[in-house]
């Protein structure tokens, strides 16, 4: 194919990362992103050796912190293809520019790299927390505003009784809190691997520091805080289980599944006319029907949770078929599931954001609404009503069942008002006057029960969450593609 | 088809259930189990809204008591094909044996259902919880006292260092009590739908209890409290989230992955005839080949673990697709999803515990392997010694990694000794004797680096954690089909 | 628990089966109907070898065949428990009842078990056909039926442009089509495993047929065709390559996938009011709200096709598993994910084909929402009749838009009608009359293109489908629970 | 971060693609490749539409098509930050640089990039068939070469009866060809969506052809004959059925088990020192252990089937979820699925290939392993043989089972040779001597059975399959990372 200066055209991004990531969670999987991590991990390591012990110079150690942001990706790339080793490109580069050869004493590739991917798997999961955290903040604060604005509750996606908007946008903040609360707990138990060497038995740190069985402890135990860890497997071998990577991405689905579940309630809404989930500034809907308004984002976010249940697969097939004290049959699979799943959550979590700011709620519409479903909705007061007035229960049900039905069945086949209070009213085993029907129909503030105090309990509930989490009431989301 | 006396042959059991699972968990499963769960709760639901002012008198609650072990499954079906509803026959019968109509007052089916289940969940996993203990002890008996059994550690599946083979089963230990404390963290958060109503504004429990919505918390409480659950959510619809399902399927997975990653390498090691799984008295291997013990329980509990992905995946499919207060396209999944999963990880328990009874180790066929590769596993340690006699490391490096690959090669294709050792102390770069070379070796129980350490570790961990869990000590596996 | 006569309380169903699956489907995998077919095969297996000269007494064949239907599944059992090997304990049970020893001859187990398990696949694959054909028919009658009913086409959920009933109904039947071709393909092409002993060298029965390598192909071809297969795979190993069963159970997701797609849309719609699934006579919508009429069975089919995704993951994980020539890690998985998965896609066509018989359409309601949509669905064709008329195109554009967005706002905001076309006519850059655009949209007919006749090709293509199937015509569900 | 000259550091690649996929796969997909195909689509619209009629100057189409390949990335992504809209930044840069509006008249998004997308999966297809074909071959010369190399069969992982190499290459040689006979069908059947409009009526392009329905046929069939399709689907909506795009990755998945399954045997008869897959030159295995000669091509393919399985599950939870006509939940999991999927069915055939051309036989190794094992191999055979000496076949059965076992026993614990030649010639029961027996074993090469015909067998279909395949037979993969 001729291109004209199209040198990047056979270069493939990730659409994930390109597309729908914020820079945060780029910087932490970007290949120069890395290898900062990885410098990073060396120098700590070395810091540790030296002081335990192991001679290598100050200086040395002050050389490579001198280069260590001197990334050239071109440079390694140049060096891997003579190698055919990735791990020895890098150890090669950062040792080049500093001058010296001490990084990388007695570890096994894997010791840097089970690490290194920890690492980012755990920086990225506290950047997922503060997003869940601030849609928990958003939710409450949607909920809040329509904590009582009564809408027609569905069941089976047809009208079965009243609730409030705020509650139904408080029920899937509930499933988001959930999901928050499983995250944390992951977050407080996620623990390193460590330095174990080839097949776990730290052969090789013993060896460098004398068989001191407590140096050893001491070289670990640093490293591990270096990285942040609260904690450090105990029995590993040359691979940590994998069936942690699992219960990192199955986390990650639960946050999803929460932002689908109201996603996609959003998409029935916006069906029946009654709420959009707003525009961008500029934005168009359709080129053809300039009146159309898309859910696109909320699709989107339906979208991201689908490509989450994949790498839940990919990571849940890893996990149970290690052999033996482990080999590379997983890498490519982690290589991908593990930064695209982190990515689609991000881009989850952003458009989720970007919705939950946008969104445009029309009363009027979801007024009319209520006012054709209502009559259908207050049956069972009506009925406890009727049986008030003296009407027999059995009566007034079967009653109430004849005209309900002949109700319906008049909307549906001729359209038009199908005037369930006049049937009712007409019906001399009710004992109910239309003047008391409509009395009891102009109480209907009543029909949402508890669904107010309800929102109220939420909104404290996300609030107490999101508190614990830095950064959270003041994130706001990045614009979208 | 003609059959003699054949009327359950057109019944089709549950596979999971009846082969594999264990009496206790079928027990919270079975179409009697429920039925006296249910009712149970609904007598439990009575007394409290009995106490709080709802009109049921004292003699009722004492006659459904009196008859509620009274289950018969086959008037209850009749019931059914009657009004094609499956709450209402359940309602029917107990009443009609009971003489009254107080129960379900104010609930919808869901409020029942959803409650109900979610016992047999938490019932369910208790059940895994104090069998995973039980494995983790089982785990930690025969780690301590292989501790120190050294064998050949394999990565990618060929020899690579030694390690000792309580540490490798430490190894998969370590897995299983992380899993261990993701279902510890699950069985505490665990909540309850409670008694939300029809579209979990709590209407109809307002409506019956006067408009008191101190008095629905005070009966929501309660009811909440008879399940044995220490929390309840506040916001939610018909049903509860469904991701708290997929919550509990990927827990499970978890489990069942370090299980199955321990049975995988077990099937790799009885094929280099170390070891086997272990004979059930009377069993016999195959009726054609006397001499073969085949690893099938150990492919069975890989197995097992197949079979809940595929329930991680119908749960995770659920999740995410909430519509408005819901509806039932969940209903027919979850049937299916939850009992079979709970039933295929009993299954799997069962079976790894019994394999942990009963394996058998061959300390002379691991002790003859060792011997055909401790030279190659030992070279890190000879490059060190020849360092130290005064070789240049480099040079060292390629003087040992010539004899290594002409040995190895030796080996693989003309079979017999490949006299590495000798290779070795012929070559005048190393400066080291063939008696040097041979005290190196002899001191091989270095070797294994801090695996006997590890194993300690573990051994305490999996106590601590299994202390906790009644029953898990005294545990035994049923008899396996 | 204490239950009165309750002796199957222990036992538990398999709710697919039993509660969804046809009788035909169940007496394919019924554990009376497995035996049936062994016998068959053991049978057919001692007529081909005693035609090649094994010495098998006619009057042996003919006592075994005598017995062949007296099944007791308790004496099997009861024999399984001193084996612990079922085909063992079947072959003892069938021998003892013979009174002969001839069955089974050189054959392994997997000779008998991976055959028959292939013939209940088979058999149910036909069974599958038969019904999807039966749908393809029932597409086809209420695509013919709503040829040419106008409604309001949506896109991303919300009014785009016109369709009609027939070519949605249409849509979702081509879609069923596609799937059916690929179950076709399938059929014609599923190979049987075949005779090929242990390790799939066909040793032992070229022992038993004196090294003859033609007795043996002639052996095979004979059982091949007695299970009624057109071809056996040639070189596999114990085991047949388990991605036919991925094969197999994707294919089976395909159709539900058709059938699921379908559904959602008629949960849509009900939700808007312009159809109901129907009714079966005497059903109860809800016994609190009279006028409920619950998609319930699309829900249901939504969920079978969950479930079938499940079975998708359980197989797709066998696939690319095998370990030289096989072991039974897939022993316990395929006999849960195979016949579960075809009582899933049975359940799943029983419950479609009652829907497309049921389903109830409000042709006044959909007369409404097009009237309440139709000016905004017509602004492409107002468009070009504005330039027609002698407005510019930009100019009449940007009127247009300005004009719809303003509506529609008022629409959602106010309620009531925003009288689009009152709009348009007032404003003189569109050169459009009211009673012009009024006689523009009196001809909405043709707002439909050409859906009338892609429905015609659809019914002609799924009759064509459907008219190489026997039974399919003619098929009637039986009575949902 | 502080970076050197590190512009693209940020831009995150698709590691599949960068790392794994080849320069034709790459080419199909990356960015410049897929407007390259976009232009020659509308090119295609163009010309057909003037043919019918539609007011097209020649000219304008010639100045389109002499800058289609002027394809500028970042000028396209610039317009895109003003439009936040993909395909209209795309028309845009096109007629500016042609100085023409003649595209995409009367078209939707969708009927641009629907078909644009599929032309990618059709060819990436046409890649995955020939690379198929081409390991197909690469497998039949295996198998041919080792036909008859006798090695030791195993089922359970542990031996069992003999078998030849060339056999068990074979077998999953079988296993891809069936893999290929279900791709060849889908090719075959693949059809693409056509130009249907917004909701699939065609109304669009009826009112651009003045209604004329025989010249819309005619622009379709022109456009679909362009794409290279043999049939377009009839009734489709806004999006061709999603169960379409489970069809193509759910046949990926079968290709991969077959490879999948290949690469785990490999990596066993690794772990028994029987082969290698072979080093490229100038590979290290290890830079510590330099006699290791890790599979880890092997495990890489074995990755890679787990990763496919993610986009199974990704394209199959995306069938059955059709709203209506259609929208955008599956947008950006196609965008993810489908290309991916197809990177990294690529990274396993190049892969593949290039372990079936370097991997390294160790015939010496095998002749060990089968010494070892034969006697325990050949019981049946043995078995026989007593029989026609004079013993009772149970008496036979029951002397070999015990000197089998205790055989198999001493092996284990002792180590050394368990001498059961010794054994049985030692027992009276068998009436064999050690002379018989021993010629019984040197016969040994009829122990493999029909396994060298089967091979044939093979070979020929493997041949006869890749035969309609181009560019299969002189296909050479890539070098590996």
């Amino acid at each position: 194919m001729t291109t004209t200066d199209n040198s990047a055209a056979d270069s493939i991004p990730n659409v994930l990362a390109e597309r729908y990531a914020s820079p945060a969670l780029k910087a932490i999987w970007s290949p120069s992103g890395r290898i900062a991590i990885e410098r990073d991990f060396w120098i700590a390591v070395m810091k540790a050796q030296r002081d335990l012990g192991v001679a290598i110079p100050a200086k040395a150690i002050a050389d490579y912190e001198r280069v260590k942001n001197n990334i050239n990706l071109a440079s390694i790339a140049a060096r891997e293809r003579v190698t055919l080793h990735d791990v020895k490109a890098r150890i090669e580069e950062f040792s080049d520019l500093a001058g010296h050869e001490f990084i990388h004493l007695g570890l096994t590739s894997r010791d840097l790299t089970e690490n290194v991917e920890q690492l980012q798997i755990q920086r990225s999961l506290a950047v997922v927390r503060m997003k869940t955290a601030a849609a928990l903040l958003a939710l409450a604060k949607q909920a809040r505003a329509h904590r009582a604005l009564m809408i027609t509750g569905r069941t089976h996606n047809v009208p079965a009784q009243p609730t409030t908007l705020g509650k139904r946008i408080a029920m899937f903040g509930q499933e988001l809190l959930f999901a928050f609360t499983r995250l944390e707990e992951l977050c407080a138990r996620y623990p390193a691997r460590g330095l174990k060497g080839a097949v776990g038995t730290q052969l090789d740190q013993l060896t460098l520091l004398g068989g001191d069985a407590k140096k050893v402890a001491r070289l670990e135990a640093r490293v591990v805080k270096h990285l942040g860890f609260r904690t450090a497997f105990n029995a590993v071998g040359q691979v940590y289980p994998r069936s942690l990577d699992f219960d990192v991405v199955s986390a990650l689905h639960q946050v999803a599944a929460a932002a689908a579940s109201f996603a996609t309630t959003l998409r029935l809404m916006a069906g029946q006319g009654l709420l959009t989930e707003g525009f961008q500034k500029g934005q168009v809907g359709s080129s053809a029907m300039p009146h159309k308004v898309n859910a696109r984002n909320c699709e989107r976010v339906c979208g991201f949770a689908t490509i989450i249940s994949g790498y839940v697969t990919m990571t849940g097939a890893l996990a149970g078929h290690q052999w033996n004290e482990g080999d590379v049959s997983c890498s490519v699979v982690r290589r991908i599931a593990l930064p695209d799943a982190f990515y689609a959550i991000d881009g989850l979590l952003e458009t989720y954001l970007t919705i939950l700011r946008q969104m445009n709620v029309f009363p009027a519409a979801i007024a009319a609404e209520n006012t054709r479903n209502l009559p259908f909705l207050a049956t069972t007061t009506i009925l406890m009503e009727a049986v008030k007035a003296g009407a027999g229960r059995e009566t007034a049900h079967e009653a109430i069942k004849e005209h309900a039905l002949a109700a319906a069945n008049a909307m549906r086949t001729g359209g038009g008002d199908p005037d369930l209070v006049g049937r009712l009213a007409g019906d001399a085993r009710l004992r109910l006057t239309r003047a008391k029907l409509e009395s009891i129909l102009g109480e209907s503030a009543r029909f949402v029960g508890a669904a107010p105090q309800q929102v109220d309990v939420f909104v404290a509930g996300a609030k107490r969450a999101a508190a614990k989490v830095k950064g959270a009431s003041t994130y706001q989301p990045g614009k979208l593609l």
